[in-house]
């Protein structure tokens, strides 16, 4: 029997003991004091943009893995609340799947051959406890630093690639070529598919059927450029269906690689001020709930242009 | 009948219609790219603090106002997923109240007499719909600007300030000298009473009954300084029990001015960085989740030094 | 403009005061020990049938009202507990809409003009609070005595009645008189129409849109024959959608003569059971759970023949 | 090292294959139609107990094991909806730890050396799926029958017997005889302790500590009688805390005999009806929620005298 073809990537690109064998940040390592400040200099006019979307019942969740949309229900409202000055008062609440909008893909969400990043075993994540290890809050603060935005929707010509369009490391450096950015050790890499635009403009029927995404090929091009970490405004990062196993990016960039991944980001806003002055990047804050035992959050990242 | 007290200084501070009669933003339009840009300066070394408390079940709620500690389950684990490949997936879920950790007061927290921030009628908070006006959405990208950290614990020379001390304007402007910082147009005041860091060693058990923090008195000056937002290290930001209505100083800062209000924040770390190096200010960045009718959020604030 | 048809019947079967101004029981006090003891007759096998619909995941909501399927997680496996004795234990955790799947509506889930049954005021559910007047759990302990069950579906001889199809007063009586049973005072009605069993064989698209149910002017035959409860397969009791308003039967059966509705009952093995033995009454127990502040509740109803 | 005395016990009090290699009903197979039909003669003057405390916040929870109280929201009230011919309506939702008040435990609840009851595997339990076997689905329609009531509470004299105090096969008997009444095949034995009279008393802090309870040696009675269930009114069953292992009750009773337990069941009002008449026994009613993959179930007993 062949072994996948995403395994012999995996050791080859393996980040394992790269910065400690208790190390359980991976490529937010990349992240340093020096990155921070050089990344400062890509802010330009001061603007801002928050890079998600709603978090409520209108979001793309369809039950399947029990990922629902978010719930939000409120405990109190005005009309509960009396108090001899006239105050009013309210408060809510949220039920929601760590990954079911704009999110961060911790260190256990993937993994395989009974291993997570760095050789945490399947074990460390049980269902009383979560991720005793390579849990979402071992990688705060979370991303900070420069962020490049690669339109490749953009670049095609139409307003989303279609289902199933790989994204190559020809088609990133294409976009790099075409954006006058090269991306550099501790950058985090922003991938416009359109595919979220699809969503929110034809409604999310289907959209979490199949995507257009990044080739698994990509894996080598990200790690050699020693990127921090990889977003993108599709659910999945990579494109769907995958040939080589379920996800074989994700099996390379999470577990072997360390990087957490950015999902459904909302990109559309950014890209258009980025088309606007051609300038493609920027002063990115992304940072994940500190939940203990936490998978995956959400997460809503700042871009400063 | 006397009137509240707060209720007079509500009026003369008030920023209704000051940027427009439907602004939902209030005091974070002191935030320009001009005081995104200047805050810029205020990165010394790059390094990064992130300023939240872990979400999970550690937390200091105790049930009040069914503010339960965050409720984290997990719904795949590796031992229920497998594929092929051998793929070990992990995915959870969240339930919690929105205030009930690290977060950010919306403007439709609270108000009085049947209105909120800008004139907001009290029946735009529904119990199915949330907060249909002024919701936490609205307040995105959030704050991005410079911060300055007052640390009024370590100026009275304790680890925390007692339960019902009141800090008041002298103490603030003392830490600005001490600090040789002076708030501006734009800044996010954070304040450090230590109530924090009393809970995290001594246990929750009593904590959220009373608090050191600010001063009713405070509001005219953080009306004055134009600051967009102000963030403690207790779990209510001001002085509690108070004397003058339930909790004046929400009242007169988040529906008369308009002002998001930081809670529960976790300066310990932060403050100790600027002793060391006597700076007091830094870059900052604090973004709500984009919740659909949401009043409160959750948040990692980020500070870049 | 002319008044709806429903509250000129609302008026003339009003309960209201019959049994207190006090009361919060409604038809329920048509429940005497005379007729719980009565209602013992009609065991004859000692065969049980319970009559509820899985509570889980493929249920049958759709997000409508925010009413999602139940959500059932584990927060403890054999894989997170240990113990020196080998011990290995479960345990569960349930988030759901009370009203998802098999269930009760209580006296609080419909009213008009401002008013539910009994006078009680519409502001008497609050969000923080629920139902603090006529809440579910003051059905406790619930409906115990005689059911009958009429199968208007098989009657028309189908597997269910069609969308829209009105169960009349003349379907009723025709039932009654094919099954040869009279209902009488204190009695609950069952009535199949198959519609649960379309949405179980051919899947749950399109099910919540309308449905065969009992026409409104059914009331006043329930109410001449002083039912403690009506309840049917389809998933609102009466037919959708109705002519007279939103929910006519709703109005007047909850409101008007203060009775719980039971909704997306499993008739189906039962109805076999009845059949066979052309027996179509039988001792029926149906009790909410003890929600404080409820309005609707799952139920786990048995009926012993 | 000496073998935990419950294992013993356990080998010889099995029902492993009593009922067939694939049974999941254990005990609950006493229950047959003749024991039904014979229960019904229990019921003397049609007067009806409901067994189950509140649902909601005030309940005994603390967090352990993250069982919280029952968290009840509403999702719609009457300030929300509106229609054309005056509706009210109100909807609701509750998140609730399954085993959080008056419960059954399922099947699936304790196991020890990696089985469950007839030799289900631990694994049959999972994260994503909950229990594969023996899930409480499988006990539908549950418990109906003749229930006893043994209220040694009263036999001792005081409101509720210490905690810690053993429950004896002696004490069991001495009640029986007091109570004219003999346990036989297909009962339902309820045991009164009073301890949860303690916690509606004196409130539930250090309640789930410790209890009064049944000794485990009551298990070869249980079982040389043939009961179907047992229910207790304080949080465990067993005597807490236990000398071999944490709880060998639990172990014996559940996993060996494959017996449901009914937790913190409200039997002060029963045994106070019990006391006037002197008539113990009575019809019960007790079914959980059809809980797909389910542990444990909220339950609302009923019993009718």
């Amino acid at each position: 029997m062949t072994e996948y073809a995403f395994k012999k990537t995996g050791r080859e690109l393996s980040n394992w003991g790269r910065w400690g064998d208790d190390d359980e940040r991976g490529t937010l390592n990349f992240v340093t004091p020096k990155t921070v400040k050089e990344a400062l200099t890509s802010v330009r006019t001061g603007l801002r943009y928050e890079l998600s979307i709603p978090v409520g019942a209108e979001g793309p969740q369809t039950g399947w893995m029990r990922r629902i949309n978010p719930l939000h229900t409120m405990t109190v409202t005005p009309h509960d609340f009396s108090a001899p000055e006239g105050l009013v008062v309210s408060d809510d609440f949220i039920t929601m799947p760590l990954q079911s909008g704009t999110q961060l893909d911790g260190l256990t969400h993937v993994g395989y051959d009974g291993a997570f990043y760095n050789g945490v075993p399947a074990d460390a994540v049980t269902p009383a406890r979560g991720a005793t290890r390579n849990a979402i809050d071992a990688s705060l603060p979370g991303f900070t630093g420069r962020g490049v935005l690669l339109d490749v929707a953009a670049l095609e010509g139409g307003e989303w690639l279609p289902a199933g369009r790989s994204v190559t490391v020809a088609d990133l450096e294409r976009a790099e070529e075409s954006a006058g950015v090269r991306l550099r050790t501790g950058d985090a890499l922003l991938v416009r598919t359109g595919w979220l635009r699809k969503g929110l403009t034809e409604g999310w029927q289907d959209w979490l059927k199949e995507e257009p995404g990044l080739d698994p090929a990509c894996a080598r091009w990200i790690h050699d450029r020693e990127l921090a970490m990889v977003a993108c405004d599709n659910w999945g990062v990579e494109v769907q269906p995958a040939s080589d196993g379920l996800i074989p990016l994700h099996a390379v960039l999470i577990r072997d690689m360390g990087m957490m991944l950015g999902e459904m980001w909302q990109l559309d806003d950014l890209a258009e001020a980025c088309r606007a002055d051609g300038h493609w990047d920027f002063f990115l804050t992304a940072a994940a709930l500190r939940i203990t035992g936490g998978v995956g959050s959400p997460v809503s990242p700042v871009a400063v242009r």
